[in-house]
């Protein structure tokens, strides 16, 4: 499978990037507003799979050059900039496509984390809005800490939330999830419920806190 | 320590009384708008405990009487009723009172479930704003699964999360919380927070409901 990441060259996207090249065997393509910067990225991740004996070609171009006929397009991006991204990458989606979006807007009130969505109600209805008719958008990866993903010597036992309205693309990317070693894909329902599963990152920031343990994940159990 | 659990009689009651009194020493008392009933269920429980091996006494009474003294008062109540007990209670509760509020607004809402809190935005802020002045609030056990709690026969390994403003509350919950075997307490914030660990109980439904997989609880790792 083709797999976007467009904002690869941040920590979401370099975890995520980092975690596929790892452990699956997709082609990975980092996606950047500044192409030149997407192929420094590409080429570091490579360096540090290799220090791991792991020899893997990873690419790096313009985010819509990175999207042009991409299976899934990951919008590792901050909300504020998602809706910019997608502009820029829709004349490459198609009915084919399936976006993922794992943002979350959150923002710090005094004492925790405070879950803090776009005026369409969370990121994903924002992303839902924004992309052109057929694409299809599923939510997931939005309660995994960049820093553990991007750290290979580190192993987890974590779930991540799908939902999402279309059923087949919600399959792919919980199969696309399981890929990852130690991640389990827990289907979370519609689009609809976005806000709930987005909010729980905030959360998971707060308990780190106040708990003096950082980079905490979720598993239902 | 004294433990009142009002609405001691309901699901929820029914699960804490069964496990406090299974795990720990302290003394538990059912209340209940009815105190024929939760003398009836008080009985009950003791005859559960008692095929079990374990000897124990536990009394009923209405909810005014059972309140009577308690170190901790439990309010397992649904949303709807919680002003209305904690109004038939006031008159026994003081700054030495701790006030639990493990209750959650929720509704189904076609394919999910969806966080339906009362208008001050959360119960534990409706409990708050209800109680006499000087009573402490502290939010927990709002993750767990009640017929989980009730069946002695599962062991587990889950988290609940304490939120609230007053720490000395919170660490005397905290330490009542990790009473129950495979429980751990984690601070969640103020009680401003209340909204986003309330809101994970429609979540845990929703996941039982895709999943295959009732009664989930959480544990952050």
């Amino acid at each position: 499978m083709r797999l976007a990441i467009l904002g690869g060259t941040g920590d979401v996207g370099e975890g995520l990037a980092l975690r596929f090249a790892y452990d699956s065997d997709h082609e990975i393509v980092i996606g950047s507003r500044d192409p030149e910067r997407a192929r420094g990225k590409a080429a570091e991740y490579e360096t540090e799979l290799e220090s791991r004996g792991v020899d893997r070609k990873l690419t790096g171009f313009a985010n819509e050059m990175a999207a042009d006929r991409a299976d899934v397009v990951i919008l590792a991006v901050p909300p504020a900039h998602v809706a910019a991204v997608i502009e820029e990458v829709a004349p490459r989606l198609d009915e084919d496509t399936i976006v993922v979006t794992p943002a979350v807007g959150m923002e710090r009130d005094g004492g925790f984390f405070r879950y803090s969505p776009p005026e369409s109600g969370s990121v994903a209805e924002l992303v839902a809005a924004t992309v052109p008719d057929p694409v299809r958008v599923v939510g997931a990866f939005h309660n995994l800490s960049a820093d553990r993903l991007a750290n290979l010597d580190l192993t987890f036992d974590l779930d991540t939330l799908i939902f999402g309205d279309d059923p087949d693309a919600k399959d792919v990317v919980a199969m696309l999830v399981e890929d990852v070693q130690g991640l389990r894909a827990l289907d979370a329902g519609p689009l609809e419920n976005a806000p709930v599963v987005e909010a729980l990152t905030p959360l998971l920031v707060t308990l780190g806190m106040y708990n003096d343990a950082h980079d905490l994940g979720v598993k239902f159990q």
